[in-house]
C-alpha cells in the first residue's frame, strides 16, 4: 500500500483541499512526508451519502459473510508487512515490540468480533408466540431482535495508532454490529490511519460489501470532526481522547436536531489502594509492580495508575522508598506527540509547585524532543479532597500518592472521586474485611475493579469493562473494549404478527442461524 | 390508605410548602379534594439522601427478596381496592373497566419483574477464567456482572395513571434492576399517585427494605423535577409525556456536572401503510378496525394511529368511506385534563383550517367539559412532505390519511418521518414484495412493525420494544414496556482477579443463583 496523502471516500481516494496537517517524529521532531490536505463539508457529505446508502444493505448482511469481511481487514492489516509498523513507529514515538504487540491486539479484536458476530448472542433475540386463545385478549406473535444503529463516526486515538484508531476497538464493534463507520483520523498519525484505511477499503473491495461501509477523512483542528458528529446520517459517536474534546463532541451530539449517543473514553486516574496487610506484606514488590505499570508507554495508557491511596506508617515509607528508588531506574521515553508532552510537563510543573505536594522521585531526564520523565509525588487526604486541581487526570508517567491517617479516609477518598475506568485493590486475607467495605464505593466509581493487579494491560475479552461513570467515559452503561463494544451500536426492535416471508433470519422459528434465544420467557441454546 | 395530601419522603409522609396543585375532574370540571402542596429544594435534598443511603444495601439485595418486594408492591396496590378505581377515575375521566384493566396490566409489571430478577438474565454474567501460563502474557480472571446504575428519577405519565405513573412501568424496571426511585408525581391524578405510593411505601416497610428505596414528591410547574433531575444523587431518568417535557429533561440531564441518561418517551404519530392488495380484499374490515384504534381511551396513547399511508383508488375512497360511517357512531369521550383537551382542540382546528387538507368524517360532538371529537382527515403526499405541521402528534382522537399517486411515495412519506413508537403494515400476500422493499425503511424509523394489526395496545412481555427513535424516545436503544425495559437502569462492572470470598454471588463459580452465563466465551444455562 503507498502512502499518499488521501482521504478515503468508499471506494475513492481523494486529496483535501483545506487547512492541511503533517505528523512530526516526537522522537526527532522532524515532520514527516506526506502533507495531509484537511477534508471539508463536501467531503463529508459524500462520506456519508454512501454510509447512508450502504446501511441497509450491510446490516442485512449474513453473519458468516460480515466475520469473514472482519477476518479480511485483520489479513489485509497483517499484509501491510513492516511497512506499518516503520511508519507508526515513526509517528508515534513508541518501539517497533509495542507495536507489533499493538498490531496482534487490533487483528485479535477483529477477530474476537468476527466471533462475536458469528455466535448472534447480541442480536438478543425473543420471541413470544401468539396466544390466540387468552382472556380477554388475545397475545400476538412478538419477535425482537437487535439491530444497527445506523452509520458511525470514530475519532482515531491517538496513544493507540492501531487498537484504537482507525481500524481499532470502536470501527470493529460497529462494524460488527452492522454500522457503516466513518473516521476521523487522529492528525498524530495520518500515514498509519491512511495504511490501515486502504486496508480496510480493500476487505470492502475484496468481500464485495457496499463501499460506504468505510470511509476515513482527516482534518486540521476540530471542523471535521464537529460537521461528521452533525450530519444528520450519524447515528453513534466512538470517541477516545481528552476530556475537553468527548464534553465537545457530547454538546454536538447532544444539541442536534436528532440527539445521538456519543461514546467517549475520556479521564481517568485510576486509584490504587494500598491495604495495610498487603503493604506491610509486599511492599516492596508492590512499590516495583506499581512503577512499572505506571511507567510503562510512558505513562500514555487510559488506565495509568495516577493515583495511589494508603494508610500512614512504616509499610507506606517503605513502598514509597522503593518506589523512588525504582523510579530513578525508568528512562526518558518518547512521548507521543509534542503536546502531550508539552501537557504533561506542565502538569507536573504544577505538581512540583504546589505547596501541599511533596515529590517522592523521579526518573530519568533527558534533553531529547518530546521525552517523559517520571514522577512521583505525595501529598494528605486532607489536601486532596476538594483540591480539584490535584484529581485531575496528568496523561503521562505521574502519580500522586495520598496519605491516610486511617481505613476510614479510604472511603472518604473514594467517595470524593469522580468515575474512573478502573479501581485496584493491593490486598492480602488480613484485608477482606477492610475491602468488603470499600467495594461498593469503587462499584459506583469505576468500570472494573482489581485486584493484586495494576490496572495497565486490558484484556480483550467477553468480560472486559472499559468504561465507568462520567468523566472517565460519557455513558457508563457501556464497555469500550471486549466483545460487550458492540452493544453500543444496536437498538431493538419488535416485529409484530410478521409472515414468515418477510421474517429476518434471525427471528424465524427455524433459528436458522442456532442463536441463544429467549423463547416464551425460557432461555434457549441453539 | 388514606388521603391526606402528603409527600412521601422515604418512611414519612409531610404536607409541602410550596404551591399547591388540585386535581380536577375533567369529565365534570369539578376540583377534588384535598390540595398538594407542592415540595422545595429540602424535600428534593431529603428524599435524594435517603436514596443514596439505600442504593448500596437494596442493589445487592437477593433476588428471591427483590422479586417479593415486587410482588409485594402489586398485592398492596390491589389491597388499595376499590378506592383507587374511584380515585383515578375521578382524577382521568378515564372509565372503570379501562382503570380495572389498567390495574391489573400494572400488576403484571410488576410480577413479570420479580421472574426477570429471578432468572438474573439481566445481569449479562461473563466469566473468562485466568489463563496463567498464556503467551507472552497469562489472562487474569475476569468477570463481569450488570449492577445498578443508582437512584432513578420517574415523572408519573398522564394517560395511564397506573401503569405508567407512580408504580407503573419505569418504577417497576428502576426497582427490579436495583435501583432506589423518586417519584415525581403527575399534578393530574395527585390522589391516585398518593395511594400507590403509600401501597408501595407499605411494602418497603414489610420487606425490610431500606426506607429510601421510595419516595414521592409533588410540585406545581416544573421547578421540583428540574431539581430532581438536576440532583448530582439521581443517575437516570424516566419519562413519559409531551416533546416539550421530555426535551427540557434531556437539556438539564446533558448540562449537569455528570450529565447522566434520560428515558424519555415522547411523541409519535404512528404511521400505517394500507398496501394495495389488502385494501382492495378487506378495506371495510381494515376501516372498521381503524377507527377502534383510533378511537380508543380517546386516543390517548402513545401508539394512537395519527397517520394512515395509501395509494389513490377505489380501495381507499372505499375505506375512507366505511371510515367515516364508523366514526359518525364514536361517541365524545372525556380527556384527561383540561390541558389536553385544549391541545387537541387546537390541533384538529389547525388540521381543519389548512388548506391542503380535507375533513373525511368526525365523531360525536358534546358539549360537556374536555370532550374529544374524533377526527379523520386527508391530504396528498406531496402535500405532507416537508409540512412540519402535518407531522406534528395531536395527542387524541385525530388521524390524517396520506393519499399517494403510486407504492414508491410509500418509501418517500416513510423516510420523510420522524422516529416513531410504531409502524404498521395492512398487508395481504400479494403485497410481500412492497412490503419487503418497506420494511429495511420502516426499521430505521421504528421501534416496533405490526403486521395487519393496529398499532393500540402494547403487550407487556419479553419481546416488547415500545421505544423507537427520536422524537419518538430520547434514546432509541432502549424499551420503556416489557422485560427489556430494566436495561435502563445497569451498567457492568468487572472484577479482576477477585477472591472468591469478596464476589458477588452472580459471579462465583458455583453459580449459586442459576443464571445464564457466558463463560470462556460459551453459553450455559444453570
Amino acid at each position: 500500500m503507498q502512502i499518499l496523502g488521501e482521504m478515503l471516500i468508499g471506494s475513492a481516494s481523494i486529496k483535501g483541499k483545506k487547512a492541511p496537517i503533517q505528523a512530526v517524529n516526537p522522537a526527532t521532531g522532524e515532520l514527516l512526508e506526506p502533507v495531509y490536505a484537511g477534508g471539508s463539508q463536501a467531503e463529508v457529505d459524500q462520506a456519508c451519502e454512501l454510509a447512508a446508502a450502504a446501511f441497509d444493505i450491510y446490516r442485512e448482511t449474513l453473519p458468516e459473510a460480515r466475520a469473514a469481511f472482519l477476518e479480511e481487514i485483520a489479513d489485509q492489516i497483517l499484509a501491510l508487512g513492516d511497512d506499518l509498523i516503520v511508519r507508526a513507529m515513526a509517528e508515534s514515538g513508541l518501539p517497533r515490540m509495542r507495536l507489533e504487540g499493538e498490531r496482534g491486539r487490533t487483528m485479535g479484536q477483529l477477530r474476537m468480533f468476527a466471533g462475536v458476530v458469528r455466535s448472534g448472542n447480541y442480536l438478543d433475540v425473543r420471541i413470544d408466540p401468539a396466544m390466540p386463545d387468552r382472556a380477554p385478549l388475545p397475545r400476538a406473535d412478538l419477535r425482537l431482535r437487535n439491530i444497527a444503529l445506523g452509520p458511525v463516526a470514530v475519532f482515531g486515538a491517538s496513544n493507540f495508532p492501531l487498537a484504537f484508531s482507525v481500524g481499532g476497538g470502536d470501527t470493529a464493534s460497529a462494524l460488527a454490529g452492522g454500522c457503516p463507520v466513518i473516521v476521523k483520523a487522529h492528525s498524530a498519525h495520518p500515514g498509519t490511519s491512511e495504511l490501515v484505511g486502504r486496508a480496510i477499503q480493500a476487505a470492502v473491495a475484496k468481500c464485495g460489501m457496499p463501499e460506504g461501509t468505510f470511509s476515513m477523512l482527516f482534518g486540521s483542528g476540530r471542523d471535521v470532526g464537529a460537521t461528521l458528529v452533525a450530519h444528520p446520517t450519524i447515528k453513534a459517536v466512538g470517541f477516545t481522547g481528552s476530556r475537553a474534546g468527548g464534553t465537545a463532541l457530547m454538546t454536538i451530539a447532544a444539541n442536534r436536531p436528532e440527539p445521538i449517543p456519543v461514546y467517549a473514553e475520556m479521564s481517568s486516574i485510576n486509584p490504587v489502594f494500598l491495604m495495610p496487610n498487603a503493604l506491610a506484606a509486599r511492599g516492596e514488590a508492590i512499590a516495583k509492580g506499581f512503577v512499572g505499570s505506571l511507567a510503562m508507554g510512558a505513562g500514555q495508557f487510559c488506565t495509568n495508575p495516577g493515583l495511589v491511596i494508603a494508610v500512614e506508617g512504616e509499610g507506606l515509607d517503605h513502598f514509597l522508598q522503593v518506589a523512588a528508588t525504582e523510579l530513578e531506574a525508568v528512562a526518558a521515553q518518547t512521548m507521543l506527540t509534542p503536546g502531550i508532552c508539552d501537557a504533561y510537563s506542565k502538569g507536573v510543573d504544577r505538581l512540583k509547585s504546589h505547596t501541599k505536594v511533596t515529590q517522592v522521585g523521579e526518573g530519568q531526564a533527558s534533553t531529547d524532543p518530546n521525552r517523559c520523565q517520571a514522577g512521583l509525588y505525595v501529598t494528605t487526604a486532607a489536601d486532596f479532597m476538594g483540591d480539584e486541581e490535584l484529581c485531575e487526570e496528568i496523561f503521562g508517567a505521574s502519580s500522586l500518592v495520598i496519605r491516610c491517617a486511617n481505613l476510614d479516609e479510604f472511603k472518604t477518598v473514594a467517595e470524593s472521586l469522580e468515575g474512573q475506568l478502573t479501581a485496584t485493590l493491593q490486598l492480602d486475607e488480613g484485608d477482606y474485611a477492610a475491602a468488603r467495605a470499600l467495594v461498593p464505593t469503587l462499584e459506583r466509581r469505576a468500570g472494573r475493579i482489581l485486584c493484586n493487579g495494576f490496572p495497565t494491560g486490558v484484556e480483550v475479552c467477553q468480560a472486559m469493562v472499559h468504561g465507568g461513570p462520567f468523566p472517565a467515559t460519557s455513558d457508563a452503561r457501556t464497555t469500550s473494549v471486549g466483545s460487550g463494544a458492540i452493544n453500543r451500536f444496536l437498538r431493538p426492535v419488535c416485529y409484530q404478527d410478521f409472515p414468515a416471508e418477510l421474517m429476518a433470519d434471525a427471528i424465524q422459528d427455524s433459528n436458522p442461524l442456532a442463536l441463544r434465544r429467549l423463547v416464551d420467557g425460557q432461555n434457549e441454546l441453539a
